[in-house]
């Protein structure tokens, strides 16, 4: 029996309509849809980011996989062994499985660690990825401000992970993405403050979901603790466009929001 | 007579079947397509990826506008006068306007130009971005490499604008995306070589297009002149995933390619 295909497919950063056509096609016909989820009762944010393009079909297998939100590799570990040996228990009966993630399959994703298993668990194993709209560009659209133009630089970091150099980063880059924030968000605000970016950073959670919260004063957000849908943008925007450098006239498009 | 809306539409990086279900509602229905394209006789790409998700619709106009590619401001404004002119007459007509960007509407894209005119020009215009599939993640998955995972951060940059302190940003950075390469392909060779990371680098052009182009030796276009459509991506890939800080067992899932 050969192998089925695995797919990894981004669904976009939150609204049904922001999942592509491939991902569409793909996601109606894969017999199997692996949908992650935080914790074993809880909702997975894939599915029902899918569910209104994907809705009910006959004979199509939900594998809902819980994947815990912690950074510990032991507790990880058991969770990732009992999904990636559900999913190849189905692509070893020759079935083709979709794993469905938010945003990109590629952006801080589960699908990657699946992806890394492959070599060892399926050899052979035909891979496909299907790309989506990442937050990193959904959640700029969200609050109408450019990621970049012109010759300008983007750093994205996932602040779970550590900012004590932030404040170098945010002098080096005219945009610097905060993605995974958590428990950072304090010392990001400080940061920002320390700089003189305050109002030059916007916080996005749940961009495009209708629970959209678009907060363009970080102050406010000084206390809270972020969750994995979140994500802070700085904008420093004082060399965008590559009319930046034009003397007279063009004083009105730089360092203005839009 | 009220002003129509002004819609920037992502139509992703180049497979028709990237576009997203909003991006296919929101031009089906516009009356008016802005369609950019670099020289007055030669093809649109964002009409290319949207032709065959919109087809002919009776009585919307198709508008081609042309924006040359020039960083030269002087060579620039008397084309962006003109379409901006153009759009700017259908709006206050009444009719909604949809500029078609490839990728994603704000990153690098002649759409923020339009954008950053419309208070003066056009004030109170209601305007409504379509996030799009950008090559920032199209690429990586047609690569097979992802963009990143864990603690990784990534650095976005132009190549056009000077490559001169590239091997900071390669030291410091998981990920490197140079977009729009053009004549930087040399400089950026060789600062790939000097840090040892040209077996890390993943030349691609055209993804998703019929034409991509995947170069996994940078070497080999090290004398070529990039266009518009091309990116190199690095990958450090010596912290990725939260398992990196593991002692033993997953030696194979580091600093590997998929």
């Amino acid at each position: 029996m050969s192998l089925g295909i695995l797919y990894g497919v981004g669904v976009g950063p939150g609204a049904p309509d922001l999942v592509t056509l491939r991902a569409a096609n793909v996601l109606r016909s894969a017999p199997v849809l692996a949908l992650p989820r935080s914790s074993d009762h809880g909702r997975s944010v894939a599915w029902q980011i899918a569910k209104p393009t994907v809705g009910e079909i006959p004979g199509q297998e939900r594998l809902f996989l819980t994947f815990p939100m912690t950074k510990e590799p032991a507790r990880l570990r058991p969770y990732w062994d009992l999904a990636f040996g559900q999913i190849g228990e189905r692509l070893e009966r020759g079935l083709s499985v979709a794993f469905v993630t938010e945003g990109d399959p590629f952006v801080y994703s589960t699908f990657i660690y699946l992806l890394r298993e492959v070599p060892r668990r399926w050899p052979g194993l035909r891979v496909e990825v299907v790309p989506g709209v990442s937050s990193i560009t959904a959640v700029p659209a969200a609050a109408g401000i450019p990621l970049a133009d012109g010759l300008e630089r983007v750093a994205i970091l996932p602040a779970t992970y550590g900012v004590e150099d932030l404040t170098e980063v945010l002098r080096a880059f005219d945009t610097t993405v905060l993605m995974k924030i958590g428990s950072s968000m304090p010392a990001v605000v400080e940061a920002l403050e320390s700089l003189g970016l305050a109002d030059r950073a916007v916080y996005v959670s749940r961009a495009t979901m209708p629970e959209q919260r678009i907060v363009r004063d970080v102050r406010a957000v000084r206390a809270e603790h972020g969750d994995c849908l979140d994500m802070l943008v700085v904008f420093r925007k004082d060399r965008s466009g590559v009319l930046a450098g034009e003397p007279a006239g063009t004083g009105e498009s730089r360092g203005g929001r839009l």
